[in-house]
């Protein structure tokens, strides 16, 4: 008879303390996540501040319906259609022919990303970006035992060329990732800091394979005119993927779709690691409906950079005290990093009592505010100068 | 000057040839799944074969609707309410008292074991199970890089409590994986046998740890009056879980809906290795959707067991030429395995040359076939006695 703690209980009592196997690595972390505080204003996740209108929601609805008929079914695990559907819209968006094998979708950005580690890194492999950058990346890494390492962009955000080949010479990396624009920052990249990224991965012989350079373009639509996308490298670069997602410009965080544009062989190793029928009939449907209404949503797009080179101008006019001007990076997002405050927890959390969320990232002493609507962005403005002046923030 | 290939085309070419560093372990991988045929009857990836009624079409259409509608802000990260929702349903279903602490939700079991095997599996650990058993099962520990061990069941499928309990303390696993109704075969686990694996895993140490035990109950809703549910001992072991799905009792496998119940501990360790925003709001509002529409579709699962037990019944009654009767596997699920034929692969493609798509898996010599309709099972027992007549298959 085997004695352990469960025999001193009986059935009824409340369960008894086991210690579960977790993995060291994880033992004292937290679920990923920002706050999700319930205030008046939201401008702390990047989302889209307009919710979709009342044609979008009737197109999702009736083609969710015709999927729902079909649900007992599993669903098209090669998303062939939705596939073909991205392909369209970014062929359109970037200028780039490109068809459904070059264009991977998931749940989320997230998603594409493990997908690409897990066919790319893993145990004995390392990743590499370059800081500040996005928080998710370390954990994708983490999730799937892939060593990460971290360059660093220059003071004003952007990456020297030179360095980054050098990093990567040295690091020797499986995946290379780049945020363009890039989160928290808003910097994106000009086409000759990702041709010399990819052209030093192609120099690092990885057992006669190459690393792969992965270009994050979650907030590509919100670029200013003339900032290029990395899609227009694709034919030049196998060992190149572009990923984008619908949750901001197209204002569906909520659907959790996210999709990768790549040669067709960088596809298909996505596709072996891939769980089956990973994308729901339910969310192709919902995905394909939403990017019928391409242009009516590519015109609020539109409306969100004119309000963010807005938000830009009106905080390169605000002075600290000492008269000096806020530092305001370039942006080319649907966001803003501003600073540097001696305690931005201070002014962080006089915004939030004002009923304004916005987000504590990036490198001390910055924020970052999210574009919401005309009416959100006066709220945000009014509540930052009365914090200001209330507290006295003074430049560190 | 850097030179290597792509210095020798034009952006105008097709892209040049460069080896992208996939895994080793993938590179003769293919992409898992059943081929997807277009037959007029499928029977081959234990599918519902009843559409959703137009009343759960309806509900579906209105919740989404109602999800879209605030689509442009990230959901729920902890799926509070459906979790609430499973818990609901699963009380009444195994009558024991659950809350949303108790409940895990993914897109499918897929993504549940996925999260089960990053928390408590890995590099320089192993999961076990017992073969034959769900194909996955490998996938999702190569997957994580978790080391994968199989014992054997018996000859009739069942799993010897003294063997399993042997062979967890000899192979000292973090994960052991039980289905139940196991796949391929339709075997249900007595509670006894549960209790014994639970049991041997609470006597093995890994450093201070115990393994955790995940019983698959994809198939428990057609379980025959009588079979457990191993949601009955979860509040005597802490290192027990039981996942379920939508896809099956349900008739949900488009929508992709997986569940996990276990202590509270077991689901704080999955939301540390969760994709932040897993689970979309358009999921999250159709499974609801489609939970309010239980007893209808439960009506529908009694159906299909009835039909499931006269598929039993008149392949017991079928004689090879020899006059020896088939084997016939006990099952609890929506399928029947059944065989032994000398050549498994010719019944299967007479089957499907009669338009009837079944499943080539299991031990060499089976078949499964998923329960259909009354007509789609009408057309299964003619096609089927066709080919055997046609060719006087002998047993083995």
């Amino acid at each position: 008879m085997m004695t352990h703690a469960v025999d001193q209980h009986s059935a009824e009592d409340s369960a008894p303390s086991v210690r579960l196997p977790l993995r060291p690595e994880l033992a004292n972390e937290k679920p990923y996540g920002a706050p999700q505080l319930d205030v008046p204003v939201l401008l702390n996740v990047n989302e889209n501040p307009y919710p979709p209108g009342d044609e979008v929601v009737a197109t999702i609805a009736e083609e969710v319906a015709r999927a729902a008929r079909g649900m007992n079914r599993y669903p098209d695990r090669d998303a062939t259609v939705l596939r073909q559907d991205l392909a369209d819209y970014l062929a359109v968006e970037t200028g780039v022919d490109l068809e459904h094998l070059d264009v991977w979708a998931a749940n989320g950005s997230n998603e594409v990303m493990l997908h690409v580690l897990q066919a790319f890194g893993g145990p004995g492999r390392t990743a590499l970006s370059f800081a500040p950058t996005y928080s998710m990346y370390p954990e994708y890494a983490r999730d799937t035992h892939t060593a990460w390492v971290v360059g660093r962009r220059q003071e004003n955000f952007t990456l020297d060329p030179v360095y980054a080949a050098e990093t990567i010479r040295e690091v020797r990396p499986s995946v290379v990732l780049l945020a363009s624009p890039n989160n928290p920052t808003g910097t994106a990249l000009p086409t000759a800091t990702v041709e010399a990224v990819c052209e030093a991965a192609l120099t690092v012989d990885l057992d006669g394979a190459h690393p792969v350079v992965v270009v994050d373009e979650a907030y590509a639509e919100f670029r200013r005119p003339g900032t290029p996308s990395a899609v227009a490298l694709l034919a030049r670069y196998p060992n190149l993927a572009v990923t984008r997602t619908m949750s901001k410009a197209f204002a569906a965080a909520g659907a959790r779709l996210g999709y990768l544009v790549a040669s067709g062989d960088f596809v298909d190793a996505l596709r072996i690691v891939r769980l089956p029928y990973h994308l729901s009939a339910i969310t192709q449907a919902a995905a394909g409906a939403a990017l019928r209404h391409r242009e009516s949503l590519m015109a609020q797009v539109a409306t969100l950079r004119a309000e963010r080179d807005a938000c830009v101008a009106w905080l390169r006019e605000q002075r600290f005290p000492s008269g000096l001007p806020f530092d305001v990076a370039d942006t080319d997002a649907n966001f803003v990093l501003f600073g540097r405050f001696s305690d931005r927890h201070a002014v962080w959390q006089g915004l939030l009592d004002r009923g304004v969320l916005i987000r504590e990232t990036g490198p001390e002493g910055w924020l970052r505010v999210s574009i919401g609507t005309s009416a959100e962005m006066a709220a945000f403005r009014a509540a930052l100068t009365e914090v200001l002046r209330e507290q006295g923030e003074e430049q560190p």
